[in-house]
């Protein structure tokens, strides 16, 4: 392996790898993608190895090193690739805010919190609460069918901005179709009741 | 109030509230306390008012803004007061393994993790993991004297690191002693009894 090659061990439906594809998008940044295909039923040796408190996906190797969690993941990220797209602001003040909320993530809330920006970010890129919340959205559809209610006509703003997000390119390759998670969901429903 | 007061919305007893305290005298940051008395029977308004979302001790106001959530406000007062005693380090990676350990802070693993160093932070100086963890040292005696169990007895190591970090001026004046917060849980428990 070449020692600064960045490796992700991945799941295309989980949110948290979804938004360190998307930070690494932001970032423009190329990386071998692992795809756990098993992973509620049976997980890689490269994964608990990596990961040998959490057991869980995503995990980023940088350099043959491993980094967990994924909002540790995203601020590694940004440390490392500062140059471009800053995920965080300069600002500490407002640093300690987006982190507040990247930690808080709920919908409800957050709704509240958007108040009239374009991004949680600011009006025309995204931010460290942008990345955090949005790969949650591309589960809805699989919840409103399964639970059978409209997010929408509950979180009208936070609708519009989850589509603003998909403008971008880095969140729309990031995320796979809500479609898609919809038959991850179904699988993994029939896998688990056998 | 000055704008740049830093004032610190606390609870003796709380050890999020310990780590700030912590953080805050390795700096040397002068600040003002103010004590919630009957944190769990009656919060006051300026609590109420500061932290609508949680409602809960630490938080810290500055230059009149508040920031919640103990490791948000431990980072924010490292990266506003940079000059002086580093809590994270300043490699990416290094960082990354900080706040893994800081958001996991469970004493088995951490009594692992330790290894041979004198301190999470390294083998002179106190960081980020230690301002995490040691707060909580210093319930282990009521955790002993309620539970009727010896911490030390299953986790040597810890408890000489604990001890270590003891002789360190800013946690041993940022930390009540452990009869003190035997003494709280008494009266606490007493109270919710009635």
């Amino acid at each position: 392996m070449e020692d600064n090659k960045v490796v992700l061990l991945n799941w295309r439906a989980s949110q948290f790898a979804m938004r360190v594809r998307i930070a690494l998008a932001e970032k423009g940044i190329k990386y071998e993608s692992k795809d756990e295909q098993n992973l509620l039923i049976n997980k890689s040796h490269e994964l608990l190895e990596a990961n040998p408190i959490h057991k869980k996906v995503p995990v980023l190797i940088h350099e043959g090193k491993p980094i967990c969690e994924s909002l540790i993941i995203v601020e590694y990220i940004d440390e490392v690739w500062h140059d471009k797209s800053p995920l965080l602001p300069s600002d500490p003040y407002q640093r300690s805010q987006a982190r507040f909320w990247a930690d808080y993530i709920d919908k409800k809330t957050m709704e509240k919190v958007l108040g009239d920006k374009h991004f949680f970010g600011g009006d025309t890129n995204i931010g460290f609460v942008d990345v955090a919340l949005v790969p949650f959205t591309s589960w809805f559809y699989t919840y409103e069918t399964w639970g059978n209610f409209s997010i929408e006509a509950e979180c009208p703003k936070l609708i519009d901005w989850a589509k603003r997000c998909l403008e971008k390119e880095s969140v729309a390759n990031s995320l796979p179709h809500p479609h898609k998670i919809y038959e991850y969901s179904f699988e993994l429903k029939k896998k688990l009741e056998n």
